[in-house]
């Protein structure tokens, strides 16, 4: 991390990137570009970034990383018109809130150096002076390798999430899309759906009355800007509309109950809705003891993607991950920490499984 | 209010009436009523009951005041079972969360003597062990009178409201239960809903790693008790259903206005509930100086029903309320207190198109 990082979009997302990773102890060289020179200006202030550079081309000449942190649906674009003046070693990322489209395009411009990725934090607040070197302390930061992604590109990602504070979860980029439509982009379209049918009808006052802490905390998120939201609906459409349909679907079979007076059924929808949202958020068990696995691995594309998300699909939690090329080349040793004897062991005969030779070794 | 009150159903509702009426300086004679006998024991060694009765009819023999604390769907049946044993002057009311059926069923069993009420406070815990005698402190207390209920009941109830430390706002039964479906009922499946869809894929891990503050903001109610919903549901089914056929209505057409990439559609549809959130839960504006209202009402029911709503569809919050009745008999004076000069014009107009005198005076 001592070398050069540019950050392209020096808003809220971007700039909370740039003062954490300047607060670091090996702060590294941070260039930000922002199509809007006030932003730019205000992140250089705070010291989110240590220069502005005049282009999003002249932020990335020289830059070992660059991270793309401009609305999700501009992406593409700006992946195609920087192909050519990102370094050839350099690593690219991206904090898109949605990943299959963005992902191709990343991957069809930067090939296997290019590493999606989705931190899961943010703020009612926005632009650069909301931007806190602390906001992505103990968050997930979902990060989408494929077969295709270099396994020294993904660990590069892994330490800026790591260095951030926050934790990286890895998704297949379509699975991810899909999750994020249902726990994010659908609650968006619900609740605002919601508030539309309150106000409809019936006067503030009557409807003050009436509203309890349950219809703040629905809508609340109505309440979000609605550009920021057209942007990450139309860079996830797919998604969004299959989860539209299901969920009018769940509507319209929940409204036959009650049109029936099938009251059973209405309360086995409301009894399982209940238990999984308590399971879902009930506090996690203590994980166990961090197991060390380790592994000699091919160094070619793909193998990150494979044990990552082997890991996501088993629940195991990978609380530290490292990869050590060996310098022979053509292989090096992957090492991670998992929390838990019974996750590792899960684990371990999933990845030989797999074809992998991985061993575990206690941590003290 | 030195005399006596029954309260029937000591759960958490009638256990917190019990308390904030035992703790007022003219604390009355409070019997309760449970069918639950250990919930019942639990209100009297609290302290929200004096004394429990062994059913319900003996609960309000002897009763100035009887107020329904019973789970809704029950109440009708318990209205007419209650019919002949309450005494001809007592005053009957209930804290129902939906009204239209619960006033049908209260009018037909007491008559002018039955008004529909509706805290708007509660809590997550419930039963008498979680009753607080504060809990409805600054809580609005819907109240629905019609043009049959009687002036004299509705102010005794309008007595206990303020007494309790709540806010009383007059509406329509009907229109109660159409808001009501909409900001509390529909608002419930839906989140219901949105939790089925969300963990209907995806591991544990992998939800909480995109689930976040905005997914278990409009997700909280779903962990709700699933028998006090069903019975809420079924007390309200026809807004109920109404309100899914319009939810499920705006979600196609959304779902439309995505499929076609009608961006600008969604934009208008996000701001527009953007905008009418931020207003409806913005800080009101200071309501001005309290004003006093007096006019002779004839001493006949639906007098108060006309008033009330007509304050409530001006949107002037009725501060306070008395009834003085002529020694004359046929007539009393009605008192009102409205906040802001303004409010107060506007109401004393409109109850003049109404036919009432009424007149304005500076309350200190």
């Amino acid at each position: 991390m001592g070398r050069r990082v540019a950050i392209l979009g020096t808003g809220l997302i971007g700039g909370s990137i740039g003062l954490g990773l300047a607060a670091g102890r090996l702060g590294p060289d941070i260039v930000g570009y922002d199509p809007d020179a006030r932003a730019a200006a205000i992140a250089r202030k705070r010291g989110a970034v240590g220069s502005v550079a005049g282009s999003a081309a002249e932020a990335v000449t020289g830059a070992a990383m660059v991270i793309v942190c401009m609305p999700v649906d501009l992406m593409p674009a700006s992946f195609a018109s920087l192909e050519e003046r990102v370094p050839p070693d350099a690593v690219v990322t991206d904090v898109g809130s949605a990943k299959g489209g963005v992902v191709r395009a990343g991957e069809s411009a930067f090939g296997a150096r290019f590493v999606g990725g989705h931190p899961m934090a943010g703020s009612e607040r926005h632009g650069a002076a909301a931007a806190d070197g602390r906001l992505f302390e103990a968050a997930s930061w979902i990060l989408t390798p494929t077969a295709r992604t270099s396994s020294s590109a993904y660990a590069s990602v892994t330490e800026v999430v790591s260095a951030l504070g926050a934790t990286a979860v890895a998704l297949d980029p379509e699975v991810h899309d899909d999750l994020v439509a249902r726990v994010s982009h659908l609650p968006q379209l619900a609740a605002s759906a919601l508030v539309d049918l309150a106000v409809g009808t019936g006067s503030r006052k009557e409807l003050l009355g009436l509203a309890g802490a349950g219809f703040r905390d629905v809508t609340r998120i109505a309440a979000s800007n609605p550009d920021l939201w057209v942007a990450i609906i139309k860079s996830n459409p797919h998604a969004v509309l299959d989860g539209l349909v299901r969920l009018e679907d769940r509507l319209r079979s929940l409204r036959h109950s009650l049109a029936g007076e099938r009251w059973g059924e209405l309360r086995s929808f409301l009894e399982a809705a209940r238990s999984a949202r308590l399971e879902l958020f009930a506090k996690p068990e203590f994980g166990g003891h961090p197991i060390g696995l380790s592994m000699l691995v091919p160094d070619r594309p793909g193998v990150l993607a494979e044990v990552t998300t082997a890991a996501g699909e088993l629940g195991a939690n990978i609380e530290d991950l490292r990869i050590v090329h060996s310098t022979e080349g053509g292989r090096g040793r992957l090492e991670l920490v998992v929390a838990g004897e019974a996750s590792a062991t899960r684990l371990v005969e999933r990845l030989r499984a797999l074809g992998y030779r991985a061993e575990k070794e206690q941590v003290s």
